[in-house]
């Protein structure tokens, strides 16, 4: 069944290293019961994996909060990449078979086991997007629509973070959003923020080509927080209408008339979500979407006096990763605007220094059959 | 109208001055349009008080983040006391004077002026209930039920706050939940969330009078904390049906088969939040009861890896005060079982300290009259 001319049982990979990426060959792995052999087309780099190089040993200590998880072993290799779409190479035993080899896949990066579902991307046993050949679960394929690129295919997993982020948002449509960070996290949320119908989106990022990409996205009014307080800019935008204003207890006549506020902190550093306190209005609603993996501060104090609602997301749930593949395939999300760059395997350690210029690269694409 | 015998124009206090609380005279507030003098009866010592003493400049440094506010000019005198009962004196211009004087009357801690409304209770122009006589609003007048003593009539205030906190919570019925800290907060979180009917309540405390209290109050489950970690004991009363457990995506067959957290942090003190973050299960929704002044650190990756919810939460809605003090007139909350002392004026400084001591005290009343 095999279509693919290889070195069989080796192949190429980006290894997280010692603190490093580095190029080596690994072991091919074999598909186990249920496990599909996959050729990695295209796998995106997440800032996840930045943080991950840069925080290692922290994601490590917090794994061990999590007694179902593995931590990964920083003496042995790991192969990040959990953004990809890949072509159906080889079976296991006990698969349907259903799709062809050939067939363009996508997937959750989860593999399931007989010791139950695994993480891709951030484990020693299963290797990642950043390398030729890769497993996954036959259960978990989704077909990529005829046609989608498989570049803009591997911005599934990306899309689906701002939609399940969106989500948990509960949005009762009367808010009005303000995404603060436009990488490709708050692009997404922005993305999915609006196809969900919200009008006014005000977004703000110091990169201009970032805020260029953010309304291309959907953003209506795009802020630059060197020049502008983004809060001062979003409360121009969520006055509330005369009528509503009118009907409010007398009580509460001192306080400002504004809309609610649903705000997507997108950028996960410390610090960062202290500033949103400080700028929240009153009863803000906070997604907190940017993973920081430091220790951060914050005044409780604010959070109390203007009872503001701090809702932490991470991933999406296999619905919404299938419904982000489908709003791309049908073109209802531009994702091609997103890629800035594509690189072969040799290219990921210095895209990951690249990545930090953010007028240069939103999301760069690693192709490693190059 | 007067039916008092007291020294006109002066009254004696209990004053937050350079610091500490003296006693000492002050000239008798005058009522101005839509006003009542009243006579305190009885005003319940606030957790929020001893951290005012001890934080007031924070408490002023971050009025500042709030701009309709007037922070507390801390060179001047300050009567603290926002839980009170009072008794009708005499009605100032503007007004309707539907209660006759001498009736006994509950109110919100707040006084409307010409310049819109202002706090009672750290304010330096309004006194607060640790006085002979104060000022209240005629529009903000609750009647207190016949027969209610003027001593659990106070206790209207701190219980509105666990209705508030409880309300904000958005109980849809199937969460357990956990209340950390069993002082006056916690406890009227525990009466609140027993009206909605929850089972069962778990609530932690290391002092047993209080962990008493809490089961007098509504507690199925209590925990010192020195013997058993609270969230094990949750878990053990969380346990999801086996029908709902069988129905969960294979996906999720790792993760531990619980009911919905819903964890009340009552206690305020840095480090708590934290705490709450590395107990918690995943999807946890946290409420924020208890006030902490301090700036608190925490580790942000856990509530992303839980995807955790926390809602800050403070004070109370207009309605939410009125139906705490019709549930205590109902005898529908034991609210008697809270007071573990009364002073006069001259007790309030050491009853201060004595509140120390969760053994000895829970909620001590003034009686500025004695």
């Amino acid at each position: 069944m095999r279509n693919d001319k290889r070195r069989e049982d080796i192949l190429r990979a980006a290894i997280f290293r010692n603190g490093e990426i580095v190029v080596d060959l690994l072991p091919e792995p074999k598909p186990g019961p249920g496990q599909v052999l996959v050729k990695t087309l295209a796998c995106g780099i997440c800032g996840s994996d930045l943080h991950a190089r840069k925080y290692a040993h922290r994601m490590v200590e917090l794994t061990r909060h999590f007694p179902g998880r593995k931590p990964m072993d920083l003496t042995r290799d790991v192969v990040f990449g959990h953004e990809f779409c890949c072509e159906i190479l080889d079976y296991g035993p006990g698969t349907a078979r259903k799709l062809k080899a050939g067939t363009r896949v996508c997937s959750l990066p989860a593999l399931l086991t007989p010791d139950g579902p695994q993480g891709i991307g951030y484990s020693n046993d299963n290797v990642g997007g950043y390398a030729e050949r890769m497993l996954l679960s036959e259960a978990l394929l989704l077909e990529v629509p005829n046609g989608l690129a498989a570049e803009h295919a591997a911005l599934t997993e990306p899309l689906a973070v701002g939609i399940h982020a969106v989500a948990k948002a509960n949005v009762r449509g009367d808010e009005v959003p303000l995404v603060i960070g436009c990488g490709p996290v708050g692009l997404a949320v922005i993305a999915a923020l609006k196809l969900k119908g919200m009008h006014p989106i005000v977004a703000a990022d110091y990169s201009p080509a970032r805020r260029a990409l953010a309304q291309r996205l959907g953003a209506d009014i795009v802020v630059d927080p060197s020049r502008m307080q983004p809060y001062a800019t979003w409360a121009e935008h969520a006055a509330m209408p005369p009528e509503q204003k009118a009907a409010r207890p007398p009580l509460l006549a001192r306080l400002p008339a504004l809309k609610p506020a649903l705000i997507f902190e997108c950028v996960g550093i410390p610090g960062l979500l202290q500033q949103v306190f400080e700028g929240a209005p009153r009863d803000a609603r906070i997604v907190v979407v940017g993973v920081c993996m430091e220790t951060d501060r914050s005044e409780p104090m604010l959070g109390i006096m203007k009872e503001l609602n701090v809702q932490y997301v991470l991933g999406y749930a296999a619905d919404e990763f299938a419904q982000a593949l489908r709003l791309i395939a049908e073109g209802q999300v531009d994702a091609a605007s997103l890629v800035s760059a594509t690189v072969g395997i040799d290219g990921v350690a210095a895209a990951f220094a690249d990545l930090a210029n953010p007028e240069r690269h939103t999301k760069i694409i690693v192709e490693p059959w190059r």
